[in-house]
């Protein structure tokens, strides 16, 4: 077999639907992507820790976490021999098409679920058409089925062209905690990557919309911030405790009023947090897990250095101790006006494209912007190229879907810009 | 049968031992207590809401989580009558057993447990001799499992005796969450008892040793804080928050930060904490599980007023709404002098009893206060009693034990000062 | 007299440099300037309460303080006649010259000067050649010496020409303060002001560029919160004080961490602070002089909003009052093209204007936003102009100082786009 | 001349009431004493900085506020010669007068005044009777005229007696700031002193009450922290300042949240607070001038490391630095039984003595601990006085006074007790 008819690329994305998988644990999805993969004519497939800078993994769950949705994985029947390679959460995958003399083109797309209970109700088209999450709890809420798929279907497109030059497919996993990007953008599949195009469905815009540049990402870090103070008895002897919610309520105060810069917007916040243990015991333990953002990386490397100082001095306040660790990272990225206006010319002769947009601003973070970067750095350019559908609940949303046609549109517009920036080399 | 022999009084404290239950979940244990008060001579025995002024319970945990410890109470052989009788968390019993004319004379012991995993350690009697508990996680790690066990010899002890006057033991439910008392004490059962007797091992004394009058209590008020804004995307729209984790973080820090008091000793703990959903969102709830103390109820009081007042403000301050709500609560007390010195000159005649303690202090909260203080207000006099005995490990944790033998001990003072009591009408 | 010449265009600006007053105590600086223009051939001169919408005042200083700045006025040879007129801190005028039919024609210069200390270096011109402030402490630091004396020349060149229409210039106290804008702004005479040019000097542009638009003034608000609480001795009686720091400090806190707003930049500063007595009394008193800012009026509303339930929250956690007062405020405004272009055009042609700049960003905040807002909203035009000017010290600091040659400069461009403005009637 | 009769002492403290000075600043008040003493037969007579630890002394004025109040003793009538001696703040003096055989007995009294205005009501009797305060501002709001009085007294009617013993009184400067006790204990003149005297007047006992040992002294610290930052414009470089009085409020709500200790009564008040400049420049410095007290020395000393810190912090959290000073200190003490036997002993025979109250507390703090604990710990006696007055107003307010005639009380008393325990030597 090698390229999908429609129908086959439905099957597929409901496939992946039905098995969403958070960071690091997306061992069926990497699984079924890589047997669809070795279906292909390809130079070399990297699975796993072949396609990753293993050291540079962030916020990976614990062994148990990780055996469990394994185990989970194998059970759904992803081929076994896959998921050996994959074991210790080293997920997704590198595709590699070696076609002739010509540019290195890449293609990023991310592969992750969310922590979001799907939803149940007949309006909800995966629950009334039978391939609603079968992962209570998680849900592709944000698309990245639909991005698999468009990677797999690119891919088929440009192998079924007159492509010259070399096209690799990077099937990212960890995106939702921006802590996959880096070990893929530091494994060395990037380094001769010349022009690179990154994709994402929805955003707001509806079907037959395609927004040739996305920008305003926002660079970002996620931490966990983990106080350890000494308990005592609240009522006998509460001058032997260090408290360590003490310690989280003064950096909570203090991580807000990190001053503004007027270089540009920066944002923080302590979304998830607590501590102690019983009403009558001077709190021992406490936590923060946080992010700290900037429209530029340099605005976000100030705020971490501002809440780095904030955590230690809360810490050092109540007698406590404080390890801070960065779970997730990204820097912030703009687009190519070589590679959009690619991107423009090809989508005005796509079928189902009625409305090209220049430019749109995301307001997010996404870490995408590693790989693109780290393109831009060595001379190359890099695009993000967004794909409009009607999604009736927003993105993150227990009624977030995807119109399955328009992952048609994406494929055709992906690899009309692949083929068009080989031909052009801008 | 009544009265049991030693053998017999040990496993029975085995046999509770094996079974904690917490707060409003001792269906296994007032089962048994109820059961073996039923093979006595009594005049009343009031079980479960016939125990209970049941609107004045505090704390009760939800229906389901009440399911599940019933139903562990009936697997583990639970008189399924009596259960019946408890269902829906009205746990806890009161014997009365009138003897003739002569006064009212009260013993309160507590019969809850804790939530402490048991150690599993060979030097751990519990565990090398077979009776460690079976519910895992939890423990009777302050000795409860002895009071009940005391309150039943009491009571069998003075039934054997010339004792002429009305006996009532009261087993109470929920005193670690303070929470237990208050509905037992307004539930009219006390309100013609003329001399209560309270009791507790330990509390750092070694075997041998008996306390006259444990003084010392704190008065003392558990709340939960529980805080509601509005989520919003920290990045995208972080001004459309309204941050129940920075309102928290606020509180926290001005309830520590409430005025000393020249009057005594206060007291103050955000002992558990939380709030938030992920890093990305601004957080919309968060709690603080709390306490306040005073060395008298005033204090306390003061205490109070002052933490609703910066729980409503921190809520405000961040556009936040707060809910708090009392979940236990207990006033401070003080042994009268009559009834410790009758303890005192009958513990001199017991054996085993090595040393006589007039008075300590316990520098905590219990809340035998409340019954304590309704019988005084009332014109009627209280004892607090402390039997020691040498406990490996300190209340409250992993490695707590009684030394069986002591049981006797506290069975011999205080049945001793109970019939002395009613001789002598101090 | 009419017209000065360059020597007393000169002169003129140093009497005004050498007689330095801040907001509502430009008793001297008014009564010069209205004995010039009373020389002048004007239709009406304004002065005083008859130039202002008195009651729209802010932060006028108490009696005493403004008594002893009218005094030092009269001592300087300030006209008694006209600082009679002033007196109760009503400073400023308004010069209007009808000149035949046409558009109404508008220019605000405002007149204030700072508490900042001038240097007595000599390479600090003022020093160097005599001039330097008499009123110790007091400095014209930003060159509303300048923007006063252009407001003069200005007015001398346009009565000196063939303009048609009517010209209005505005003579502003308390710009420094915000202050002073508003009640200018509400007085009627800006009414029927068609066209308004507001100018400044410098803002780090050198001598021979001229700024054709000014923008991105940040909208302002200064408040002063007074926090009231109770005193007691702090060792003997800590329960009894109501802490009007701790007041303070919680409100510190958590106005620095009012969220930040996605729409645009905001800015908050508590910039004075102070509290209490002694160190051995709970505080009673307390004080934040802060401002809140915004890139718009909205996300300045914003800011405001929040700071006030702040403050509120603040007070009443520590059982304080607090009174919030307004003491000076600012709209965000933006130039328009049309006057801007005609500034443009216009000083291409002047003498000494080396270099045309389209556009600059102020990026802090000015009251002539108050007039600018006033007219616009009318259907009116506005625009900001910025004369460079190489000014050795930054503004606000003790070594600010003006090329005087400048002036010139200020004056044709200023006399020149306003009779452009009333020809062409953009 | 030597003893005064009742008409001169009430002149000599009329005098010095209207001439009250504060902290090392005493120079009027020395001068005065010293004048006196040098009429009396003593052995030694050790003036300013002969009799202190001049290193020792804390919180002292800068040199221009020392050189006014030198200057102004000058001009009341100060004996020159004196006063150079005391030029630089070294204030205070100590008689020493040997009579024969017998223990060293001290008596301390202090002689600083406060800065409060006094009142000029015609029911205050200083005002009513031309002897208010001439030192604006300033009064003798605590009594210390009435001690100095007391001590010069006590001085005659000993020297007047059969005492054999030697008698040491210490006129000693700077107690309100608890700044001039350490000084004068390090001197070296109370290194062979036996038993110790310290007396006040008032505390709320009236005329006719003597209190034989006041205790319940908390010790005290007085700290000055100073915190610096960096100041930039609010509005423009909102990032680049570092926020002096961020870090202020951040210690402030910290200071108070400092945990109780359950070993007894701590303090801590941030009493007087402020920093920052202007409104839109980011606070560059601010201050805190706080105390922190303990029942005991030990815990004054919990509360002092935990200040430490947490200022420490406060500052690190907004990358300021911080310099904090001791300004004065205390520890507790308290007073012997056998010599307070001996007062009431004495005081029982005492004209216009009608209550004899055993032990007071006065939960605040008094630097006389200083000297009492330093005899104590040699293996001396030390106890202090307490000498009741009708006080119409209450300690440190501008309508305190004391009753003249209870002056000759304390005299009596003291002048007893001194006689008696040279004869007794308890």
């Amino acid at each position: 077999m090698s390229a999908l008819d429609d129908d086959a690329y439905r099957a597929f994305r409901r496939d992946l639907h039905r098995h969403p998988e958070p960071a690091w644990r997306e061992f069926y999805t990497t699984a079924r992507i890589a047997e669809e993969l070795r279906e292909r004519d390809l130079t070399e497939l990297y699975v796993g820790p072949d396609a990753l800078a293993t050291e540079d993994r962030m916020n990976v769950p614990d062994d148990e976490e990780l055996a469990e949705w394994e185990r989970r994985a194998r059970d759904a029947g992803a081929d076994p021999e896959i998921v050996d390679r994959l074991s210790g959460g080293y997920t997704g995958c590198v595709a590699v098409a070696e076609r002739g003399p010509g540019p290195v083109v890449g293609l990023r797309v991310d592969i992750d679920a969310l922590p979001v209970r799907e939803s149940a109700d007949d309006d909800h088209v995966p629950a009334a058409e039978g391939f609603r999450s079968e992962r209570e709890g998680y849900m592709h809420a944000c698309g990245h089925d639909a991005h698999a798929t468009m990677g797999l279907g690119t891919l088929d497109a440009v192998l079924d062209s007159d492509f010259s030059g070399t096209l690799k497919v990077f099937f990212q996993p960890g995106e939702e905690q921006v802590a996959g990007a880096k070990p893929m953008a530091e494994s060395g599949h990037l380094d001769d990557v010349d022009y690179l195009y990154a994709v994402h469905v929805g955003l707001d815009h509806p079907s037959g919309e395609v927004v040739c540049g996305v920008d305003g990402f926002l660079a970002v870090r996620h931490f966990l911030a983990e106080f350890t103070g000494e308990p005592s008895h609240a009522g006998a002897r509460p001058e032997q405790g260090r408290n360590a919610v003490q310690a989280m309520a003064a950096a909570v105060q203090n991580l807000y009023a990190i001053p503004r810069h007027a270089d540009g917007p920066t944002r923080v916040n302590a979304g998830l947090v607590g501590g102690g243990t019983a009403t009558n015991v001077i709190p021992e333990e406490s936590y923060i897990e946080g992010e700290l953002r900037g429209a530029t990386t340099e605005l976000a490397d100030y705020m971490s250095e501002h809440a780095d100082r904030v955590l230690e001095s809360a810490a050092g306040m109540h007698d406590c101790e404080v390890e801070v660790a960065t779970k997730g990272e990204a820097p912030s990225a703009t687009s190519d006006d070589a590679l959009a206006g690619i991107v423009g010319e090809v989508a005005g002769g796509v079928d189902g494209v009625t409305r090209i947009v220049d430019r749109d601003d995301l307001g997010g973070s996404e870490d995408a912007t590693y790989l693109m970067q780290s393109v831009q750095q060595r001379g190359g350019l890099a695009c993000y190229v967004g794909v409009g559908t009607d999604h009736p609940g927003g993105h993150h949303t227990s009624a977030f879907d995807v119109v399955e046609s328009d992952i048609a549109v994406g494929i055709d517009v992906l690899s009309g810009a692949i083929r068009r920036v080989a031909e052009t080399r801008p």
